[in-house]
């Protein structure tokens, strides 16, 4: 059966590679909804070669362009129009895949899950900050959220047939970011050059930052701890250089199983797709040969506090999530600009996690208030 | 719910690895039949520790000191015993442990499908011989065969929840046996002393030059073809040192999956007698530091021609199994008497599978008799 797709963020780098996957399976998947936010000529080539239904572009400014040029496809543009295509044609049954970065990806996939749609999950947001939204809208809908990266994925296959209550520890594995042979106290004179040189791959810098302070490994242990229902002391990293090891499973019976697979996201993208099936994809094989000399390091709470910061955050709950986001969020940001130290990144997440009055259940704008506010506060204070 | 066992082989290594199972969970099994074949004091001292209702012995003096003992326990003796006390109790739901070594395990579990029962095997002539009998013979029972080896628990483990029309390879782990790094030409004068000097662990004899010659992987992939109904030229074996991971599985998606544990075969057996649930076991847990630098190698068909000897008696099918296992057996038993070099096990085999007439489907007689004509023909010509 052909799937019907709409595709939030369909110009970054999981949206093309989502792209990708599904021109390679015409006969399995219609994309009939995209959105597109900074890179508005790759918007409009996909717009011409898909021809969806609905489109959600940045501003009025390129809605009106896109009326012009395809005058039958419904025009939809900024946050607001993302909520709209999340919940477009509500009768219908389609797959959402929620590829967007940033806070901005949270309100979509509660419209999915009000719709009752399969919602493919790239954006770590939507679990980090409003986890307990999407855990309370999704108890009463019947959407279901699939992983849509290598470690969740990851789990998600080892977990398959297996019962969560005979789980000992789910192990998400960490490349170890630009200063994994760095000391501590080396990392007080890191520069911003050398933590964007990230040893296994090129990411974005955000997400570079964030593999260096290993946040990224916190926010995705908050994720897993969400997708699979699972107590989060259960949930650790471990630093593997390689990254050839997804992810492992310790069970109660001290059987261990581990995903392995080429670094390429097209092969999550095409599980999640498929899923319950799995057919053949397009991703990069794994020669099992690459299993040779593997590398794997316990991860220090002491050299990587951002983990404990993040599994504090998850435990405190409620806004407190929100804090451990946006004040990483700045705090690259000031990085990012050289306006602050690379250890003053946690430093920043730590004062402001210390100083926050949590709210229990906050609301969607609630956490964008908040979001604001963190912001600029530590904006102005450096 | 308390399981009922019948343990069959109970004196052996497998046999006392279950005991010790079944000891450290006394609220979970009763083990209500045993059988014994050299080992007769520790059968006793077994009958005495489990009062079981019904046991088999080897012979008929056994039987009358066990009588004599042990008044209430029913006693069975002998080959016939073994599949009468498979088959004892018809009426009741048990579970019929095979860990019996050689072709005498074939019939016992033949009786054990008849009575519908669940079946943790052991025992490898069971499948690599019996195959096509066992197959036919559960297509009209409820019975079960559950692996309790390391390799095909592991591949079990793995196949939870999947489809097995999405399985591109199922991988075997071998130790590589005592001559992993000798050169096909040093092996024409390796002796009996070396060859049972296995790297890993200590085991049988049998089953050491089984290793060394590679057979006993060709016989795992004939199991796991019949375990997993998955086409043979699907299953390989991959040599790797550290016998860390037992199994992995490649999808036709890209992904692959892998099972590890320590090398504790108290962990299938756990496995198998608690499935589908997993229970805390007494089995060795395995740090996964431990997967630092693990070694893995091509298994070379050239060096090690056993395994495709194998592949091909599993396709030529019916008596050629047998052919094989026999061969096999007898130019152990040849070298292991140091009648023969160590490369002639597999010019034995070669030679008899060459001068072999297939029998299409043949009964436990003809295997049996069959069985007796090679090993006897084997024995005069050296």
């Amino acid at each position: 059966m052909m799937k019907k797709l709409y595709l939030l963020g369909a110009t970054g780098s999981i949206g093309l590679q989502t792209i990708e996957i599904i021109r390679s399976a015409p006969k399995d998947y219609v994309l009939a909804g995209l959105s597109g936010y900074n890179n508005f000529l790759t918007l409009k080539a996909l717009v011409n070669e898909f021809e969806p239904e609905v489109v959600c572009v940045k501003g009025p400014v390129e809605a009106q362009e896109i009326m012009k040029e395809f005058p039958r496809v419904k025009v939809l543009f900024g946050e607001k129009g993302l909520v709209e295509i999340a919940g477009f044609n509500p009768s219908q049954d389609i797959t959402i895949i929620n590829a967007l970065v940033g806070m901005v990806g949270l309100k979509p996939t509660l419209k999915a899950i009000e719709a009752n749609r399969t919602i493919l999950l790239a954006n770590k947001e939507t679990l980090v900050v409003g986890g307990h939204l999407i855990k309370e809208a999704l108890s009463h809908s019947k959407a279901k959220i699939y992983p849509i990266d290598s470690e969740h994925s990851a789990l998600w296959q080892l977990l398959n047939g297996e019962d969560i209550q005979t789980i000992k520890r789910l192990i998400i594995t960490a490349s170890g970011g630009a200063f994994r042979d760095k000391s501590r106290d080396e990392l007080e004179t890191v520069n911003l050059e050398s933590a964007l040189n990230h040893p296994n791959w090129s990411m974005g810098k955000k997400i570079t930052i964030d593999s260096a302070t290993m946040i990224n490994k916190g926010f995705e242990i908050i994720e897993a701890a969400y997708l699979f229902d699972i107590d989060i002391e259960k949930i650790d990293a471990v630093i593997h250089h390689e990254s050839i090891i997804h992810s492992l499973v310790e069970f109660n019976d001290g059987s261990i199983t581990a995903q392995l697979a080429d670094h390429d996201m097209r092969l999550p993208i095409a599980y999640a797709l498929n899923y319950p099936l799995r057919k053949p994809s397009i991703a990069q094989e794994l020669d099992i040969m690459r299993l040779n000399n593997l590398h794997f390091e316990t991860l220090s709470k002491e050299r990587y506090p951002m983990i404990a910061y993040a599994k504090e955050a998850y435990i405190t709950g409620g806004s407190m999530r929100t804090v451990l986001n946006s004040a990483n969020e700045i705090a690259v940001k000031l990085f990012l600009e050289k306006r602050i130290s690379f250890l003053e990144i946690e430093r920043i997440v730590r004062k402001e996690m210390d100083n926050h009055q949590v709210i229990e259940f906050p609301s969607v704008t609630e956490i964008y208030q908040l979001d604001q506010e963190i912001k600029k506060r530590v904006e102005q204070e450096y």
